[in-house]
This record gives C-alpha cells, sequence and structure tokens, in this order.
C-alpha cells in the first residue's frame, strides 16, 4: 500500500535509482494557489548536501508538477509529480546484489518479494522521502489558508537534549544552523557530536519534536482514527523512526491523573497542555505537540558480520555517501507528514456535521 | 473513520450506555475453525470487576456471532456480531451533560459533532474495546493456525519498571495476577500501588510490553504500510495511549549505528533483535518487540476545575465506578490489535508475489 | 468486500437463515432527524408477502439501531443495526446441502469459498437487501433534507412496457398497485402476467425506470467516480440484475450527436435531458434518469436438471415460498441503493473547494 | 476518486493538454515479466490517427516505466508511469473558456470545481484513458500468465448491428479492420457509415462486446463486490458510456425464468450461459460476456446552441480534430479496463480460503 491519507490521499512511487521518484496527490480541493517556488524550497530542505553535516550526495532535486494546477491554481484534479534521479552511482551498490546489509531491508524486501532492486536500496530509499516533500508541501499551502503552522525542530542527538519547553525557544534559529536545532549553542554541541561520529565511520540517532499551531478543536475521528493514531503511523512510516509519542508520552506513565490532566479554563481553554492537544483522538484547540525517536543510520562505514544470498556469513564493507544522522534532514520530512496527516484530518472534519 | 485494516477489516459501533457494541470482521478466509469459546475467554480478560483492582462494575459481555459461521467454521462471509450493554447506571452521567470532564472526549466531540451522547463517554468509552476484543480473538484464531503467537504484559506501572529481558520471564505468570505482570513479585509491588493510588481517589498510568512470535520473514509492507507502522497506529487508537515505540525505541536515539545494527548470522536469524522485528516496515523472522505507553486514566475521584457547555467556570464532582489503572485490562487490548494488525499483514503477505 | 460507499459507508453481514441481517452506516453526519418509522416503513415496502403477487413467506422486519442515535438526533458516530431472522424454514433447503440450483450462487460460493451455508442461499440470498433498505433510508432522511427525492417504478414486466415519459405519469399511482408499475391500468396488467406465470411454476423479470429530482449541478466525480458508474455499480450489486444504462442509454447507441446533444438553455438547464442528468461523470443539475434490468428469478418451482457436489448429473425439484417477479419488492431496493450513491456523493461534493 | 481497483490499484492523473498523463499501478505482484514493447503495442492500438475513420490527430504517446521494474521483472513496487502530451493545439480550445459545449462535462466541471482546464475538455478528455491502457496492459501480462484472454469488438454503429454469436465469429479479423468489427463485411458497412456521419460533421455511437475466456470458478465478490458490478463501474467509468449489461442483459427481462436458467451439466460446466459467466457475482467458469453502450461523441462540427460562463445564449461552432465514431478506439480501452478489474478479482480471490 503506496497511498497514504483517507480523504487527502498521496500515492508514491519510485526506487533510488531509477528513473524517477514520484507521486500523486489526490482529493486536493479545487481553488487554493499552487506556490512552486515554495514546493521546491521545502525539497530543498530535504536535499542531501547542504552542509559537511549531511551526505556529500549531490541530488539536484527538481519537481515537475504534470497536473492538477491551471493558471497558478489547484483545479481539484489529481496532481501528478515526478522528480528525476540524478547523479546516481549505481556501481557503489554492485555488491550488494550478493549480500544483506545488516539492519536494512535488504533481506526483508528479498524475503517478501524474491525480486529486489538493490541499488542504493530502490524503494526501501530514504529518496522515497522526495514524494512525501512534494505532497507535504501542497498540504502545508492548504493548512497556511488556514492559519496552520507546523514547526519541527531537532530535540536531541545521542545523549545531547535540548529540554526546553517550546514556549522558550526561538522557532526562527532552526534554520540558521545545519542541524536544525531550535537553540544554537545546543546546535553546535550537537554538530561536534555529528563530526565526531562521522569520523569514526559511525551514525548516531536522536528525537525530533514538533508542534502544530493554530488547528482549532474538532479535527481528528473516533476510533480508529484518531488524530494521533493518524500522526503515529504518519511518523512511523518515515525511514529510521522507531517511536511516536504525543503530548506527555511514556513520562507520563508515572504521573498520577490528578497532577496530568488538563483543567478547562473558561473560553474553552485549559491551564496545561499534557494531552499534546488531543483528547479522544479529536484537536482541542490547544497546540499539538509530539515527538519522533530516529535510530542510527544503519549504513555505517566500518566492516560488518553478516551473509550473502545462499545465508553464509560474509562481510560487508560499505562504501557510498551516507548521512551520519538524519535528523538535520528529517525535520522536513516529519512536517511533511504533519502537514499531510492535517489537511486529511481537515478535510474529514468538514464532514462531520449536517448543517 | 470506524474500520480498522486494510485486508481483514474490522468495523465497530456502539457508545457505552446504548443497546450494544458491535462490529463486522470482513475478509476472513473461509474454513477456519471458530472457537466460541475462546473469543468469550477473552472478552471475559477484558471484563471490568475481575479483581479489586479494576473496577466494580459488573459487565456481564456475552458475545452473540450472527453471521459469516457456519457448522463451526468461517464461511468468507462477514462476521457480524453484537455485545449487549446491560448494568449501566446512566444517570450517574446525568451531570455530565452540561459539562466538559478534564482531558477526556467530552469538549472534542461536543466541538466536533455538535450532538453528544454523554452518557458514559459515549463512542468515546473503551467499552468500544470491546468490539477490538472480538474481532482480535477471531485473529487470533487465524494466526494461532500459522504458529503465531501474542504476548503482552503490564512492564510499569508509576515509576515501577519491570525491565528484565523478556527471555528472562515466565509468561505463564502474567495470568496468575491481577496486574497481569510477567513477574509475582513485582506484581504484588505494582497492585500494592494501584490500591494506594485508588484509595486517594487517584489513578496512574504505566507501560505494556508485547512480543509475537512465530511471524516469518515478509509481513509487511514498504512505505506507509510499514508493519511498525501499522502497529503503531493499532495500538494510538486504544484509549489513553500516548506513546509507541520498537525495537530499542527511543532509547535507540542515543546508541551508535555500530552498536544497534543487528549482524545476520548463517541461517537468516540475527546476532542481536535490536531492530525489534521488523527491518524497513517488514518482519525479519526475528521476535516482534514493542512497547506502549498508558496515561494515568482521566476520571478521578477528586474535585475539579473545569467548564460547562456555555464556557463557564465550575467544578466537577466525578462519580461511577471508574479503574484506577487501564493497564491490567489493557494487555489484552493490546494483544487483541497486534493479531488484527498481523493477520491482515499476514493477508497482505499472501499476495507479494506471483507464483 | 461487503462495503457500500466511499465517505458514507454502509458495511453489511448476515445469511438468509442465519441469526439476524445487519449492518454499519459509517460517515453519517451529525444533527441530522433519525425517523424511526420512516426507516420501518422503507422496511416494508421490501417485505414479502405485501401481496398475492409476492412470496408467501411472512418476514416480520424489525429493524432495531444499535447506535449512533442520541435523542432523536444522528450523533456523527457509526450507526449499528440489526433485523432478526425470523420464520426461516431452513428445512425446505436441506436438499440443497448436496446440489446446486441451476443460475443461483451455490456453485460459484461452492467454488469460492469450500464452505458454504446452503439454507436459503446463505449471504447470496435476497434477505442481505434488508441491510440496504435500512442504510438507504438513512441516507434518504438526508437527501430529503437536502430537497433530493428519489422515485422508482416498475417499468417493464416480461414483455409488458410502460414506456410513457416520466413527467406524464402520476407518482402517487406507484404504491397503490402490487405491482409498484405508475400506471393503473399497466399495473393490472402486469399483476396479470404475474398471476399467469406464478401458475406456471415459472418466473418473469423486467425492469425498473428511477429519476431523482433536485440534485443540483457539480455531485460525481471525473474519472473512475463517475456518478453513473457509481449508480451502476450499486444497481448491478442487487440480486438478479443483469443490466443498467441512463440517459438514452443503450436506445442512443444508434442516435446521431446533433439529435442526442442537449443545448444549454439561460439559466444554465438544457432544452433536453438525454443525458440523464449527469455530464461527464457530474450531475449538471437536471432529473437523473436511469434504468435497471433483472432476469427472472432463478427458483422455479418445475423440475430442472443440475449436478450434486460430486458433479453428477441429478434433477432438482425445488421447494420453498418465492417470488415469481422480484421487481415489485426491487423497486425500493433501487430507491436505497440510490440514495446511499447520492448521500455520499453529496459528501464527496462537499470537498472539492477550498473555500 | 482517481483511484480503480481495490488490491490491484491504479491511480491516474493528467488532463489533455498539460505536461503528461500518468498513473501508478500498486498492488502488482512480484515476478511478472514485463514486455514494454506489448505495452506500447497496446497504447497504440488506442492512439488517434490510425485510420481516416479516427481523429487526424497525431498523438506519439510513448510510455515511460518510472518505477516498480527491475532486470525485466516486476519487483511488487508501485509502477509509475507517464505518457508526455505532444501535439496538442491549445489555441484551438480558446474559445472554449468563455462558453460550455453541449452534453461536454465543461459546465459540470466548472459547476463542482469553479477552476477549470478548459483546453481540450482537461481531466474530463478521453486522453485520460492512456493511462488506464498502461495499466490494463499491465493487467493483461498478469492474466495472461493464468491462462485468461480478453476480446473485445465492435459489435454496433448506428444502426447497424452485428448480431452473431460470438462462437461463430473469427476474433483474428478484428484488428484487421480499422472498426474492430469481428466481421469483415460489417466493418466495411460501419465504415462507410462512420465516413457518411463525419462528412455531416456529425458523430454517431454504438456497442461493444467482450467476451473474457479461461476465468476459472470462484472470481468475484458478494453483496457489493460483485464481479458484473466491478465489471460495470469500469465500463461505465470510460467517456461516452451509457449503458452496461451481461449475458441476457436487457433483453432476458422479457424470458421466463425457465427459459433463461443455466442447466448444470456434469463436469461443472452449463448447457447454455445466459448467465454470462458470472452468477452471484461470481465466475462459475463459463465466458464472461458483456456489452457496453457508447452515446456519439458530443463534439459535433455543426453549429450549436449553448451558453457562456454568465449564462446567456451563443452559438458554439466547434473547431479542432475529434473522432466521429469512439467505438474503434474503445475497444482496446473496455479491454483493458476488465482486465484491471478482473487482475483484481484474481487477487481478491486468493484471500479467499484459509488452506
Amino acid at each position: 500500500m503506496n497511498t497514504f491519507g483517507q480523504l487527502l490521499r498521496l500515492t508514491t512511487f519510485g526506487e533510488s535509482h531509477g528513473s524517477a521518484i514520484g507521486g500523486v496527490l489526490d482529493g486536493f480541493p479545487a481553488g487554493i494557489a499552487i506556490d512552486e517556488d515554495f514546493i521546491q524550497y521545502e525539497l530543498q530542505r530535504r536535499k542531501p548536501g547542504q552542509s559537511r553535516l549531511t551526505t556529500s550526495r549531490k541530488e539536484d532535486d527538481e519537481v515537475e508538477l504534470l497536473s492538477g494546477v491551471f493558471e497558478g491554481k489547484s483545479t481539484g484534479c489529481p496532481i501528478g509529480f515526478i522528480v528525476r534521479n540524478r547523479n546516481q552511482h549505481s556501481k557503489d551498490y554492485e555488491n550488494m546484489r550478493e549480500l544483506f546489509r545488516p539492519s536494512h531491508a535488504d533481506y526483508t524486501y528479498h524475503a517478501k518479494y524474491g525480486v529486489r532492486d538493490y541499488r542504493g536500496g530502490g524503494r526501501s530509499s530514504a529518496r522515497e522521502t522526495i514524494a512525501r516533500m512534494v505532497g507535504g508541501a501542497l498540504a502545508k499551502l492548504l493548512l497556511r489558508a488556514l492559519g496552520v503552522q507546523i514547526t519541527a525542530w531537532t530535540r536531541q542527538v545521542g545523549h545531547l537534549v535540548l529540554d526546553t519547553d517550546y514556549h522558550q525557544l526561538d522557532f526562527s534559529e532552526i534554520e540558521r544552523n545545519p542541524v536544525r536545532c531550535a537553540d544554537a549553542q545546543m546546535a553546535e554541541k550537537m554538530a561536534a557530536l555529528i563530526m565526531e561520529v562521522k569520523q569514526e565511520g559511525d551514525t548516531i540517532g536522536g528525537v525530533i519534536e514538533c508542534v502544530v499551531q493554530g488547528v482549532p478543536a474538532g479535527w481528528g475521528d473516533p476510533a480508529f482514527g484518531k488524530l494521533h493514531a493518524r500522526l503515529g503511523a504518519a511518523m512511523l512510516s518515515i525511514n529510521a523512526v522507531k517511536g511516536f509519542e504525543y503530548g506527555l508520552g511514556f513520562a507520563g506513565s508515572s504521573w498520577r491523573g490528578s497532577e496530568q490532566n488538563d483543567a478547562f479554563l473558561p473560553g474553552f481553554t485549559t491551564a496545561t497542555n499534557h494531552s499534546g492537544g488531543i483528547q479522544g483522538g479529536i484537536s482541542n484547540g490547544q497546540d499539538i505537540v509530539f515527538r519522533v525517536a530516529f535510530k542510527p543510520v544503519a549504513t555505517i562505514l566500518q566492516p560488518q558480520s553478516t551473509i550473502n544470498l545462499a545465508g553464509e556469513a560474509t562481510t560487508l564493507d560499505a562504501r557510498g555517501r551516507h548521512d551520519a544522522c538524519v535528523l538535520p534532514r528529517a525535520v522536513p520530512i516529519v512536517e511533511a507528514m504533519a502537514a499531510l496527516t492535517l489537511a486529511d484530518a481537515y478535510l474529514a472534519q468538514r464532514l462531520s456535521r449536517f448543517d
């Protein structure tokens, strides 16, 4: 199933070393101004080679919108798009035809499909997220028109944690440093750690925090379509994600109900926001706050024990150009998936009442 | 959207104080022996009033299968079922018509729908999980025939954490104690804590761990249908859940790639299982391991500040019979949702290859 | 797949001789007054035993709404419902365990599922349409609030055709005669034919015409969701339906474009309505007009050649109480499926524009 | 909703005068040999300009498969593809910005979306079927490997009807004449009629018949997923289609049950095939036979009364290059949609039993 969303549906296709990554966004309402520069800008944010912290691969990712836009506005028809793959070094992956990289998807794709495009991870490559960036940028254009703002930042890299409450953070700092951390000093420490890990040929994980501001009460569904369940599925579908929590999350497991409950105040606001902006699966008008855990990238530049197609022991010496830490480039992907989820919930909300 | 699953689809309906909770399980293959006693047994595990730890409400939850079963076997046609609601004390909720309980879904339902069945939480009540238990029990019958075993237990209550590796645990202990903890001594401590919290009229949260054994390599989909994304959405759709992680989860964010990667061993197994049995969204044949964080129940028997329908400040004195800690009763619900997710992934796997 | 609709989704379950027929209507907006008497009235229209023309089976089909309605209004939550099966004569079908009735679904279910509830056709019985009647009645309540009116009538029985343009018909006649023909004289002829066929132990088919008035321009989708494609799928899913056409339909195949085109008139109406109210798959504000062809019922009270489970030749002597012509009872079913389709299209239309 | 199918899902995009027509085929199993020449051949069959009977527009429709194929085989990942639009004469349509062509989708799109790509019909253009041809060709590759053969031909043009039973037809004749009629003599008459109509600046409709051979018993679903309901929806989603029938269809409405029933014969075949190969919505192993009615093309080269955006009366003088009869080019489109429907039903059938 390569489709995300119920009413606003993004269907993606493409492999890392194929002709193109692309997708179709269906269900996007007519009449929204399509700012193509903004879409391209969002793609740039995800792009490799933005700083010495990220992979040195140069990917000139240019999006071509193929349909669904006329005279600068959405027409209500599906928006098809492609981003050509260029600058691949497929030969770097020739040795992967025969063996399985540890903690990658090589073995599981082999087990599932028999046939496998082993070059650069094929469909399991994080290049697939290019299509999410385009879909997410379009969703952001819709949400922007509704006054909804999505902001993510690197909260943790390895043991380094920025645990400042987000109200105390200066969001304009995020795009000023290559780590996309919301604090300049912490960003420097994180950058240093990433460089250190990189020089060891190793990799490191972390946590991204995201806040969504301006969502009115009423978005999200009961039962299986709870807004946080949809957000969780969205985030967990991003490569390397291992965990999702919202509001107090795991930490709240040791709180008492009397501490955790958010008292209502006149004006339909709450005294605290331990709920993370969602109650019973539906937004309550407060900021939506969640965190996403990323494991360290599986490709390390150190020898690793593994097996080949025949199941025999062998050693992997990975080459290729890889990120030592995906967090900086994952920040816009988290935002994109949040945007797709929220725009979908907005459309669903338009159907909830008869009046 | 009250339907869960892509190929095996559970559609649920029902409110806490309506006539019945029920559902339809569609896509269940023909020819599976339907053990109705097992379904009823699973319902009993979720039932209130099993011990002094849980609510004293007596719910005689008897399932009636209405279709899709003939002479003891599934027919491939949809399995409709209902569980009648009995023993409700709707009057306990009369005061909730006019006010919003903090950190409940009262306000958000009101904001979304205008019309609201306020009795016992209506559709947002955890009684809705009865339908999940029935669907999950049916899914377990399918999985059992495939040799797949799902086991969940209470890993944490408040600050009390059982962090023993599950290979060291005796799973047969789980159903022997009212907390459904996999360790007898820890279970006693947890029970004492829950009683203490209950006597304060307060509530407490915790974490459930779940392991799925016997899943072969190949279940799960790329992109948006990653097995852990589906499991995450399933768990986050359970009432009171605030977080989900699999494998190393959040803790792994501070590990290096060289530490976290699972080396492959001859025979297509792995030296470690930090991946939690899923790589690239697809099962790799190792045990699937995940954890689910629950907040403390929002209904506390202490006065709380809140507002009424007009947005004016007021005080809530909750009555009713409630759990001080949902974890013990949530254990089978976690298993049920895991079963539905995995049975769905099994069916998808049957379509992955042409041969 | 036992679910109909995209946004308004009816999931049905139940077999002819099982405990109950039922369903879940999900996506029904909150705030619509639920007139339970109307739902029961619609069920009565479908019921057997209304006249000597139809089967003498007495089915006291009483619907019980189990959820989704509170204080007389829809709540936006799924509406679950059941209708108990009573008065079945399962023994009438005992001989069908071993053989396949010609032109029934016995053999195909056997081939598909292996397991088969042979009593009264099981899931393939027209009793399944009870759930469609309930869902359709709810959809009619929604459409009525929008000023949309659906009217179907028996246009043809055997060789007897009422080919009067519907503008010349008196719709109030339809419910006055047992054939549900919109012309009293033709109704008498049709009734006589049906009685004649019945006395021969034979059956006869016919055509139902349906007109939908009050649909504004804009309902329906491009490409695969064309309004007439959805209507066609809805009608073809009714037991015994063999054909669907709208507007000029098959007859228009021999017209010239210059004759068939509907000239636009000032005020956004058209001079003619050969399009049947739908252009490019989207309603144009004119009446929607379509016709549905039904084959004669497959159960005849004459000996027929057939085979048993082993594939050996045998003879079937059908018993049981059956309709000699389904058209009279199919009229409300056609309306119900049209209502579900149109209510779904209405919801989709609410999402087409951003403003 | 621009997606067709449940398990094998084709999502299409693209407007007549946009950059490209394209789509994504998701759910296609791994391991199927992808014959790109065959896909291109199928595209050629749909292409304009094949003979003097069809439009003189030259469309060099070259498909580019962008993903999902590796070393000549499907990988189980989504197959994205595009066909560039070239040779459009957008200026031919400049006058359509302001007015609505009778019996086209101009007005209804305007009413639905507000924004409208008026050039060449935009999304409502039959050029959209290019994506169906590609998806259908892929589905044919799957079906061919299963021994399923789909053959459609022009059965009627205007009043000229080829009503020979298909067993008496020579299918190899179909591709030998420009009308795609299965009889050479009738093809000549039809061609003459089309030329005559074309010289008048008029258009004409007709009927296509399609037979599917080699489908085993068991494909199709009960209730809403009946195989003929899916086929009907597929056909009715093709531009200009006004009717669908299978087996005896409308004609059978005047037959008696005793005449229409198909007696079973030893060996699980039937003496006749009035059912058209489908009973109870599920294939019975006999040939599947259906017919599709097409209206005459709405674009005629004669002055027509219409209105402009303001609702004022005006006259349309259509220009552009158009088909006088779509039947010849629609034959492969009917086959393509049948192939997508049947391949989807095949996948569903793989899930019906547990064994």
